[in-house]
């Protein structure tokens, strides 16, 4: 199935990964950037990788939004051998393919993954910013990811694409830069958070920040704060979906009973999978990005969220789930009303899919479900452009 | 609407609550029990509340279970004028008439209201049981419920009444002793717990059990815990709807904006609602009540779930509401679906409600949408069944 596709892509822009000598993970200092709630940030760097053949011109680049808890590595590199979070979805021959595109991810700006956060020393202090790191936005976000672009000489990519986090990160960046690509997918995500989002949040941030051990941002750095997990058990409720839960575990008692006890086995499932996260997650990149959330708003400094989604100009997918608890189907929705609204090129696909809001980075709807419209949007017509691209450089 | 269908009624038994001497509230001392989980209690006491005509005979009475973070007192009576939480649903003329009906409330075994419970001075140690307090399951409920009977000296009662928890506790009397009710009106539970819903509540305990203040249940009483708190926003994300958040609160911040702060109204009034209920509800009674609930399964005991359901030969009414997070419809439909194979008289009503779980409870949703559905299944067939008891006391 991949080699037809393939076969359609002209031949002289293919290379092989093996061919190119660049690194696939560097760190760019980037300009500082006045944030968008007020504050700014003196300094900025990001670690970013890249996937493909970086001699490849801007209209073959993809650039990739990490989600809340993802890192850079979307898919394994020479860099890093290890699976990425993406790892069915980009690579050669895959729905992004890396032997048509060159493809870029940073981790986020506020992610303990190596961009500037509350991790970071703050030049003014010495110190670290822990809980002092202004609070930032989606659109700082974006404007520190359009900054990159600058830093790679990239003027206009061929698409940006994110899901959850990332997407909230995509449509903010064709809104405010919307000159930069010339297609937009953006997954389970929304353009401006509501209440009922607010409050799975709030609940999170609450555990932690009531947890003594945070001590007001300022805790011992790797040890696993018990609000942090009670915070990630939560985020677990909401990320798939009841079906998921009722079909997976056993509906009996499989330990002792008492209350203080781990009775049923999504308990103990939930025990484990939230002890390694709280372990490894700093405490304080995730309040700041949680919030960061809730305040995503494309209508912020415009007159309304119409005006602020009808700034993207980007030929649009957006993809959402039917069973997504934590950011519904009709915040998807809303996005391609207004595009439509507005004559925007915009798609809905709608998933059915018992892992909810995580479905897009489940190992089997990543290749089985996502890659397939992810892949057909991307490069539906890319002959006709690559066509128009050689027409013009021949002249 | 009351005042016909109250005519309906033969006077002679109806009297008026004035005309009763007897005390709306109690304390009974029962036997000790053995619990469905193992271990026992050896002395059982609860506080129970009464309304309405207190000579009036067995079939005629009305005895409804609480839910979760409801005490006895459902309606304001002499004893306490205090409004109750069925205040709507019970008291002269309305859906639950007390000028037709004996109607009891015991505060449920476990429970913070003075029922025994983890606040029980434990009689073989001299201390209050607090943690050390053996699991109990809403089996261990409705057998208490049962003896308060017998100590009443009431055998078979009209029906038995509850929503929720106090539904849970329903359905498993009218399994465990179908002999002692006519009807059972079971609201939003369900007769065994699924792994989704395990998720929320275990979620909640976790936030209670690694509070360092929760000290292994010797925690200082009446000091609000921080754990309490995060345990009872975390129940408002699941008791009502998406839906009602998102049209009740502003979508705008109203406040600051760093994540140490409170930027939206939901999260001013998710802190407001559990600040408080935090300071009320003891944190072991709780932790107990919370995995009693997760414990629900009629089929414990038997063969499958449905043979424990089938037990029940009360002519039953189930209200499930489409919205409900918490034990969504499906779990209504399962118990009417099993009493249905077993040829027993069985109805569900399905309520569309912003209100979620909560519905029944929400006071305008109390009086317009639960009330005539009980009601009338309550008093239909009264007047011959009236008629019937007359003829057979003048035989």
């Amino acid at each position: 199935m991949w080699t037809s596709r393939l076969s359609r892509v002209s031949r002289p822009l293919i290379r092989s990964i093996a061919t190119n000598s660049c690194r696939n993970k560097a760190i760019a200092k980037l300009p500082g950037i006045e944030l968008a709630l007020g504050g700014k940030l003196s300094e900025v760097q990001v670690t970013y990788e890249q996937w493909g053949d970086q001699t490849l011109p801007d209209e073959r680049t993809i650039m990739i939004f990490p989600s809340f808890s993802h890192s850079s590595h979307v898919a394994s590199n020479l860099d890093d051998p290890r699976p990425g979070w993406w790892e069915n979805v980009v690579g050669p021959g895959k729905a992004i393919d890396t032997s048509v595109f060159r493809v870029i991810c940073a981790s986020v700006l506020g992610s303990p993954y190596g961009s500037t956060s509350p991790l970071t020393i703050n030049p003014d202090t010495g110190k670290h910013y822990r809980a002092s790191f202004p609070q930032i936005t989606p659109a700082d976000m974006a404007t520190v990811h359009r900054n990159l672009l600058d830093h790679l000489g990239i003027n206009k990519v061929h698409a940006i694409v994110g899901g959850s986090m990332g997407g909230m990160q995509a449509v903010q960046f064709a809104s405010l830069f919307p000159d930069r690509l010339t297609r937009l997918v953006a997954l389970s995500c929304t353009a401006q958070t509501t209440p009922g989002t607010v409050a799975f949040r709030r609940v999170q941030r609450l555990a932690i920040l009531s947890d003594p051990e945070y001590k007001d941002g300022n805790y011992e750095f790797g040890v696993g704060l018990a609000g942090m997990k009670v915070a990630r058990e939560l985020g677990m409720t909401c990320y798939r979906s009841r079906e998921e839960f009722d079909t997976r575990f056993d509906w009996q008692p499989s330990g002792p009973t008492h209350f203080k006890e781990l009775t049923f086995d999504v308990e103990s499932y939930m025990d484990y999978q939230a002890s390694k996260f709280a372990r490894i997650f700093d405490p304080n990149c995730y309040l700041l990005l949680s919030k960061a959330m809730d305040l995503t708003d494309l209508g912020r400094g415009y007159q309304n969220l119409a005006e602020g989604v009808g700034r993207i100009k980007a030929e649009t997918l957006v993809i959402g789930v039917k069973q997504d608890l934590l950011v519904p189907l009709t915040e998807q929705k809303t996005i391609v009303d207004i595009l439509e609204s507005y004559d925007t090129p915009a798609t809905l696909s709608v998933i059915d899919s018992k892992y909810g809001h995580d479905a897009m980075f489940h190992p089997q709807m990543q290749s089985i479900v996502f890659a397939p419209l992810v892949s057909e949007f991307l490069e539906r017509n890319l002959d006709t452009l690559e066509h128009e691209q050689q027409r013009y450089s021949s002249l």
